[in-house]
């Protein structure tokens, strides 16, 4: 048997040990687990100064370089999103229907974990201890596969981790970190249908595909997040231009920031001016179709690649319609599912928007910058799906457990010639 | 393009105005449809006869045979499952969820379509109506791809559905038959995952394996269905033996058949024999483990394999076994995660055994033939999940949709310096 497989059959095991825990005992084994993070910070700075000194010598810089470094503070951060994770309700065991039939059949559908899942995931190091409170909040086990420029922060990570485990006598296994990182290895991991339950891949595009095109586990996912704001011709602007500020530059580099501005016409020789100079002031490259550039004629032409760009940069593309209808056709046709913004204060019009658009998430009047897991009330986010299956939009614990279920009688057949 | 990609795009266009409908028109339809094949019966039935008379020069006898032919009362019967599904709730459109929060954003998570499904089936006729029926209550396009040995009848039943399509100004293709049955145009359907939300394969286990391992859009399956009855040292013995009966006789060609009894040392010897008389009766073979042979000495040895197989035919393992803790351990090594019954008066080893498996669905003095989503109260079933994601046992028209974000606000930004 291969070491991978060995690695997920323990791992399988374990979850049988962390679904038999109740909410108290997983709550006291993720303060375990903070506290173990916390009173192992030395020892997992030094290994995340080694992870440091290879990225460094391999040439690695900027903001890549910064996901990549631990502190002090960084490491208390990542203990007490642990403790966050340890108080938040208990997403396994609730009864979310109850029926009974007219043949006295008691139908409950009862909410269990998912059993095993596994993480794939790039540079930031505190995913390791992220993704496995909240798999464990939610009574499953986890395989986690980091990626090599963190693989001593990660180590160190989960060795606290396996702590707090051995105190609670769960195996380590219930947090298994993959330490060979061949790809080869990667795709026989994604292949264990008999084992694994749900695949969520967290990073760029690229490794988000390579895990699409190899799994034959289930993958919940998103590629990218191409956020559009619509500002109709019975928008508020001044309400529009904050949406369009904060979703465009409060922080660029994330998936739900904006990356298109669709602006009805008739509000567009208003509005794209004031727009362009709150933008321009604050460093943002603008790209426009023909339309926007009478508004605004020092703007760059935008292309098609532009208007299904996912820029994770301070680049916005623009484009003047004649009506929300050719906005909803614009973001059909460049759009990612994620997230929608529409500013009017037009009720039928937001209504009209919200029904005809299929995305995660849609916003009236609200920033885009909202779509998460976080200001959305789920408590701390394992990802963003887009997938439309099992979880659309942002996932907290409760999209890592599924419904079954348990159905109590006194006897009933369903044919009742088949009594003895 | 290829041809296939072809007819799923004009299938994802479609999806866009089906989704578009109201409950209202979506029932009328449904109930047009059910008329367009009442009043197609004739051309049905010439069309089943080609299949059956190919089937035939082929040498398909017995059940398979049976299992395709059409006659009047049968094409009736697909019409009645057809209103069936028109008049169900509405699955698509309620407000799961509602939530306020401090900043006054006003959340919804609602329930919309999935999009484009596609249906990958063998024999019967009835799943072409059946599948299109559920698909569209929940405001769904679908691609039905049936057998090879089924397609005159299919390409019949669905041309009646598309004179209702027709007639509600709907795109045909919203019910696409594929008409090309090359393995590597389904491998290449399976493959659409930019256009296809979900692949559902229904048939023997060879056609869901090669389904899941070709696929790159989401499945949700079950291979088999390895159903247990545990019969527990405090079970009412009578009952017990009724749900027995009733598990492998009244239907043991389907999946919720018993395949597997369980029986505690304690009531071996007085339940063993009367439920072998019982059963031989009835006509089935029996095969134990040295301990049930015992209490039943000319039944034959089950071997490894027979604890793993889905018999779907008059033949049940059995085993003794020491505890429910056996039990329960035996289920999990050996089971499919379909359905496990427990007979207990016993409340609290009842709870234990639901507690310990984590099958779709578990039974509690009740017999397996009701996991079943029409006997537990679904409506119409489009499947059964072991997928233990998205959906998890009986799917009926709700695991058709999917619960997405609405929100809500009047210019709240997340960083307030975004203000303009």
């Amino acid at each position: 048997m291969s070491d991978i497989r060995t690695q997920a059959l323990a791992c399988r095991d374990a979850a049988t040990a962390i679904a038999a825990l109740d909410n108290t005992a997983r709550r006291l084994l993720l303060l375990d687990m903070a506290q173990a993070i916390d009173s192992q910070t030395d020892t997992i700075l030094a290994a995340n100064e080694k992870d440091m000194a290879q990225a460094a010598a391999k040439g690695v810089q900027g903001a890549m370089l910064d996901r990549l470094r631990l502190d002090a503070g960084r490491v208390a951060t990542i203990a007490n999103a642990v403790r966050e994770v340890a108080d938040l309700p208990d997403p396994v065991g609730q009864v979310t229907r109850r029926d009974q039939l007219p043949n006295g059949l008691a139908i409950e559908r009862v909410r269990i974990p998912l059993g095993v899942i596994t993480m794939i995931y790039e540079a930031r190091p505190n995913v390791t201890a992220d993704a496995a409170a909240l798999c464990l909040k939610a009574g499953n086990a986890v395989i986690l596969r980091g990626g090599s420029e963190a693989l001593h922060s990660n180590t160190a990570i989960a060795a606290a981790l396996h702590v707090a485990l051995q105190k609670h006598g769960i195996p380590a296994a219930a947090v298994t970190l993959v330490e060979d990182l061949r790809r080869e290895t990667m795709v026989e991991l994604l292949q264990l249908a008999d084992i694994i339950d749900l695949a969520i891949p967290r990073g760029g595009e690229g490794l988000i595909r390579f895990v699409t095109e190899h799994a034959r586990v289930p993958v919940i996912k998103h590629y990218k997040g191409v956020c559009h704001l619509y500002v109709d011709k019975a928008a508020d602007l001044t309400l529009a231009l904050d949406l369009l500020i904060d979703g465009k530059t409060s922080r660029p580099g994330v998936c739900n920031a904006l990356e298109t501005l669709l602006v009805h016409r008739d509000v567009a020789a208003e509005f794209l001016p004031k727009a362009a100079a709150a933008l321009r002031q604050r460093g943002v490259e603008l790209r426009g179709d023909e339309r926007s550039r009478e508004q605004v004629p020092d703007m760059a032409v935008a292309s098609e690649d532009d208007y299904a760009a996912e820029f994770l940069d301070l680049i916005l593309a623009i484009r003047v319609v004649d009506s929300a209808d050719d906005a909803i056709a614009h973001i059909r046709r460049y759009g990612s599912d994620h997230t929608e913004v529409i500013a009017t204060t037009d009720q039928g019009t937001a209504d009209a928007f919200v029904h005809a658009l299929r995305s995660a998430v849609v916003m009236v009047n609200a920033s885009s910058r909202f779509s998460d897991g976080g200001e959305l009330g789920l408590g701390s986010e394992i990802g963003i799906s887009t997938t439309r299956l099992h979880a659309y939009g942002p996932m907290g614990a409760e999209s890592l457990t599924i419904e079954r279920f348990v159905v109590r009688g006194d006897g009933q057949v369903r044919h009742p010639q088949s009594r003895a």
